[in-house]
């Protein structure tokens, strides 16, 4: 009783979707799917009808038709008459199982999982081409924003060197009014929480998982090779102070969590070896000219650096319930026109596998702030341990105040464990009375 | 002879291309297939070979295999070992007779020519849907910036409002140093000249002719609605005055030259009919906080709002060898992978076929700089001209000096027919000694 998923559809039947999950992005998708029914027929060439919608307590809700609430999720994956599936349920499982259910049964997906397709995209997508179908997630990465068909297609036929994102909102807007109050983390993340900005539980976010899982999907489809979050370099935002924001202002900086994703050659000892990838996730000051640095309040962008393009930015809103069925919506149109035209769509690859590289090894910038004695030989001493340490130093500020000296020194690109070596060091060094700020610096010439 | 054009192409020879025109665009196209080779093959599934490169002048090419040189560009679309055909040669003819021949023939096109696309895309969408062929031209517009396919296909499941775009560097090089030296129009033309940055016959960029194909063909996947370059109200960026970008610094405004597509409402007169497409082309006041009137120097960017997707931008280089050349080869890697696949891609749709608007009754807003009398009742005397035309006013200063004063006047949105009319009543009344500044004003709440 198969036959319907792997045979033609016939020219008059609606195509019918499976939803499975129905919190804020299902219900928006829900609402797209029939506020704009006669514009999705138009454009995939057959009405799209929604099936059945699983959930795991049907009277939490009350405003979808009730017939259609199942909590059976693989049953209704498994259902003949289904051709597509929606996963907006999020989390590892049961969201894997119904996914791979579903592809079995000759069924594409789109998802908005960024924690799967993080975890254990490679398998997935292997599947998904094993059975022919589609797996598409746009939503699973800044929202609303196009990006994912871009990199994996319109920028197939171009070698991309980096790709830097603001891929966070709740922790863009703490360090947007940390940046605008002079307010700490503790305060800004207070005013987020009241907001709605952040959630009860905001570790998520501040920690930087989020941003990670999203690193990690973008740096597979840029760099055609398999990453997963647990790739990732990850820093939070928690440790930034008011004292680093401020320093950042006082360099022509404002401060960012960025997620890093790079293409890097071989340095050093491995200077035989090919290319490598390096992907990572911390906060960084930027130079307020570079176009991440307008990106405020809750707003995503990811800035793109190819070998012919150039220089590109995607921005927009990157979460919420509407700019996230929109993208789900777009994917939908996507998988239905690839079903009814009988062939998958253009997929990842994981050709170039590219060894991931660990973040000591990874070439950064440090700024670093020192409150240190102000008196003969201290700036020697200091110089000294950057040397010692095969730093060399981009720019020194000091300003003197009673006994004591503000050192203020923006390092060369260097491998990160001997930035952070030379840190540690000046933590030990006498005439250092604090290292009072340190970040890394990204996007300065 | 013509069996390997539709019948499936054997596993492993290689996908043949021919390359149609071999300037600017043309060479960089080449570059990059033979220095990306390897990563081409892998992304494509097979390699990727070029079968011939039709040129007038082949003694102009000494630097290209001169064995793949012809001037017999319809016998080269025609060859039976030619899989997919790359025209860069620009313009109406003949370039539109080839492609078509291509299509007929049984191969997908991938074409960098917006003139023809702005003028007869719907007839070329037409014919490749009729053989089951693609036609893909990424590059047509905004140059690397993939915003064509995000438009056509990420953004298929979503309502787009309006599509703004910086889409001409040429005009937006000039501006940006009119607004940064204080020069006027001529001497930032002869400064761009100099440079390189505008051509020699600078029409097709100065009179907005080059962004009003763009703006055609953007409107046209925007809003599913077939858009041709005469359907769009042109106006050049020759008489913005060096005035006039004072006046828009004045209040916190900068110029710009704008490609707007919109759907708008029915008002007025026809509330009875249905939505409507307004797609133009001016110079106009854009608030520096909005997020194109950053966009500097020779770049490009396009602003999208979409019901549910919220604001967009997408950001880039739009123009160049290199960054055409990448937008080129996106698109060849999806029409090989389309090809090998035996399916057609996701296309444009004119479904909606909405009514294209003509300017006189789309709403604008205008910025307008008086000198009048400082006498008693001049206000009064202006304001009533306004009201007269049913033009409400937003936003008046007035700045006496001696027995002179500038009115400053920005107005709410009202139909541009009789925002002009104002204009011309203005220019007659006795007591306004000169219009001195008069600019449409775009992105203010």
């Amino acid at each position: 009783m198969n036959e319907l998923a792997s045979s033609p559809i016939s020219d008059t039947r609606s195509l019918k979707v499976a939803l499975l999950g129905c919190g804020t992005v299902g219900s928006a998708v829900l609402r797209l799917l029939s506020e704009q029914a006669d514009d999705l027929a138009a454009r995939i060439g057959r009405p799209v009808e929604v099936a059945g919608i699983a959930v795991r307590r049907p009277d939490h809700h009350p405003d979808v038709p009730q017939h259609l609430l199942t909590t059976d999720a693989s049953g209704l994956v498994a259902r003949d008459d289904v051709d597509l599936v929606v996963e907006v349920i999020g989390g590892i499982e049961p969201a894997r199982t119904l996914i791979l259910a579903a592809f079995e049964a000759g069924k594409s997906v789109v998802s908005a999982n960024k924690a799967l397709l993080a975890d254990d995209g490679v398998a997935l997508h292997a599947a998904a081409a094993k059975f022919g179908v589609d797996l598409y997630y746009e939503a699973a990465v800044a929202g609303a924003i196009p990006l994912l068909r871009p990199l994996r297609e319109s920028l197939a036929g171009d070698q991309l060197r980096r790709v830097v994102g603001i891929v966070n909102g709740t922790t863009n807007y703490i360090l947007s009014r940390m940046a605008e109050t002079g307010a700490g983390f503790a305060e800004a993340l207070a005013e987020a929480t009241d907001l709605g900005y952040a959630e009860a539980d905001p570790t998520a976010d501040v920690d930087g998982f989020d941003a990670a899982a999203k690193a990690a999907i973008l740096a597979s489809l840029a760099f055609h090779t398999p990453v997963t979050a647990s790739d990732v370099h990850r820093e939070g935002i928690s440790s930034v102070s008011a004292t680093d924001v401020a320093r950042a202002a006082e360099i022509g900086c404002t401060v960012k969590l960025l997620a890093i994703c790079e293409r890097v050659g071989p340095t050093g000892d491995d200077a035989g070896s090919g290319d490598s990838v390096a992907v990572r996730v911390h906060p960084a000051m930027i130079p307020t000219t570079h176009p991440l640095a307008s990106v405020g309040g809750a707003f995503n962008a990811v800035f793109v650096e190819a070998e012919a393009a150039g220089q590109l930015m995607f921005y927009g809103q990157g979460a919420g319930g509407q700019p996230t069925a929109s993208a789900v919506l777009g994917d939908l149109v996507a998988v239905a026109r690839n079903r009814l035209a009988g062939a998958a769509g253009q997929s990842s690859t994981g050709y170039a596998n590219l060894a991931v590289r660990p973040m000591a090894e990874t070439p950064t910038r440090y700024h670093v702030s020192l409150d240190v004695a102000d008196k003969p030989g201290v700036l020697a001493t200091v110089a000294h341990a950057f040397a010692e340490h095969g730093v060399s130093i981009s720019t020194v500020r000091q300003n003197g105040h009673g006994d004591a000296a503000t050192l203020v020194i923006v390092t060369h690109s260097a491998p990160d464990a001997a930035l952070s070596a030379t840190i540690a060091a000046l933590r030990d060094m006498p005439t250092v009375r604090g290292v009072t700020s340190v970040l890394r610096v990204e996007g300065l010439s």
